[in-house]
């Protein structure tokens, strides 16, 4: 965490959002939109998946994304990884944080990876042996996280005990960080205050990520809330909630970052970020993506009147 | 508070929605939909406003609306009224419960009612004694809610320690509940612990009503969480999201009944509201009021899979 803000908002869009896409959008605008993320403040953005370009042709550029984004000065560049295949391109290409997504329901990681959770447990335990097996310089992190960690489509309800058994496994198998992922969009405030107190007293607060939320019901801010009094201080978002929902038209999938970082910021925790900057990121995005939904309350209505931010900087 | 609920939902779509409205909802359609709401397990319901017919026509009915809602056995009907001559309508009416916004806002005051805060605190003060001169039984409560209470489009920030000095005075004025609005959707979540705390200190927990919340920035719910953690027990919320906002098309205005209740049963906490009966009532109300547009997450992509309420009851 750099130590002049509060809480980092890991911009996911150029992954999560484009690769529920059928569009692709071309590599030169997807890095004119990285660019404009990171002039808005952001500090950790995650630019796009090392899975076959066959199954997501949308993310067959992201070695070349992770090759310029990593020009962009105080820029964390994450990346995707599905595997052990996955993370050798992605630190081939200099990526210097890898992502792995492990789903806790066994139907929807059979379904989704064709694994079940104990395979892909030892699918981050290959990668990370692999890591460490290289030169210190070429290590990147490896974080991982919880998918389904809050309820499945599929199962319904997922085992609390087993989702925080998996994170202790997941550490011990080397993964440096570890998050849990309202995938589906199950969460309510009480279980995120419970299962993020949980995973702390599991892995400790050094290994802990942070929270992936969906706004699919409408609860994304109000569990990024509960979440903040039990301490998780990392949140991803998406601009423009961008990716949707699989489920319906206009129920957002990825918490909105305009929206997060309004309130986050509101509530006296610093960001870096500026919310008009990322406005004009919404637009640059649109430019690669032409009459893409985009959602957003603070987009549409602007900050409230007098608005100054965390840091006592005043909205323009 | 009913004892078998944890959180009082009061509905304020008939009256908050209706009056956002430039069509007039007819008085059957009105009925059938409070009727509806009432099944779904809604105790408190604002049914209407009672105003000068000629600056909102909406409400013209409400006298009738009162008399009709009366009858459905456990609800507590609810009407608002701006000044005295409103109060002595409603009560002539048999309206049990009154409630009556004031702004604590000097300009939102003025602008709205021509009144300044202080003005307007007399009027309650007018409205309370004229309700102590009335034999027991006919007394109504008399609920208050300080509109602009956590910012305001004309004059930004609204201080603080005014909004719970008012708190105050209206307590001594007679009012038997005070609330805090968030009329603007200015309000954060730090501020809605730190406001609803600092309200029960002045007035206590026995006059605390409660929050008043719009979800203009997204930020809704989030609020609800905040509120919760300094333990009010009492959301205000409309079906649908009705109402609206008035600043752009697609920014709701109401937190929407539907998810709040989803998110608080999914949190455990008892409303004795059923989801697929507000979802009928969103039906009902569609009748009244051809392709009017409403909100909501939850009704768009159901409750969750083996969802289960706050009492165990398994969802349909």
């Amino acid at each position: 965490m750099p130590q002049d803000i509060d809480i980092l908002v890991s911009e996911v869009g150029p992954r999560d959002g484009l690769q529920s896409i059928k569009r692709t959008m071309p590599t030169e605008a997807k890095l004119k939109w990285i660019k404009a993320l990171a002039a808005s403040g952001l500090r950790e953005i995650e630019v796009g998946s090392f899975v076959s370009s066959r199954l997501l042709p949308q993310m067959a550029d992201c070695a070349a994304l992770v090759k310029e984004a990593n020009k962009i000065e105080g820029l964390t560049v994450l990346a995707l990884v599905p595997n052990l295949k996955g993370a050798e391109n992605a630190i081939a290409a200099g990526t210097r944080k890898l992502t792995m997504p492990i789903s806790a329901s066994r139907a929807h990681s059979l379904n989704n990876i064709g694994k079940t959770p104990e395979e892909a447990i030892e699918e981050v335990r290959r990668v990370c042996a692999f890591r460490d097996a290289l030169p210190v310089e070429q290590r990147p992190d490896v974080e991982v996280g919880i998918s389904t960690a809050f309820g499945c489509t599929f199962e319904g309800k997922v085992s609390e005990d087993w989702v925080i058994e998996m994170a202790g496994l997941l550490s011990k198998a080397g993964a440096d960080s570890i998050g849990l992922s309202d995938t589906t969009g199950y969460a309510n405030p009480a279980q995120i205050k419970r299962m993020f107190a949980r995973l702390r007293g599991e892995i400790g607060a050094e290994k802990m990520a942070g929270a992936h939320l969906h706004n699919t019901r409408g609860q994304g801010l109000a569990n990024v809330v509960a979440a903040l009094e039990v301490d998780v201080t990392t949140f991803d978002s998406s601009l423009g909630g961008l990716g949707g929902c699989p489920y319906a038209p206009g129920a957002t999938g990825n918490i909105v970052t305009e929206d997060l970082v309004f309130m986050l910021e509101a509530m006296g925790l610093r960001t870096g970020i500026d919310v008009d900057a990322l406005i004009i990121a919404r637009e640059v995005l649109l430019c690669g993506l032409p009459n893409e939904a985009i959602y957003g309350n603070v987009p549409e209505v602007g900050l409230p009147k007098g608005f100054t931010y965390a840091g006592n900087k005043s909205a323009t």
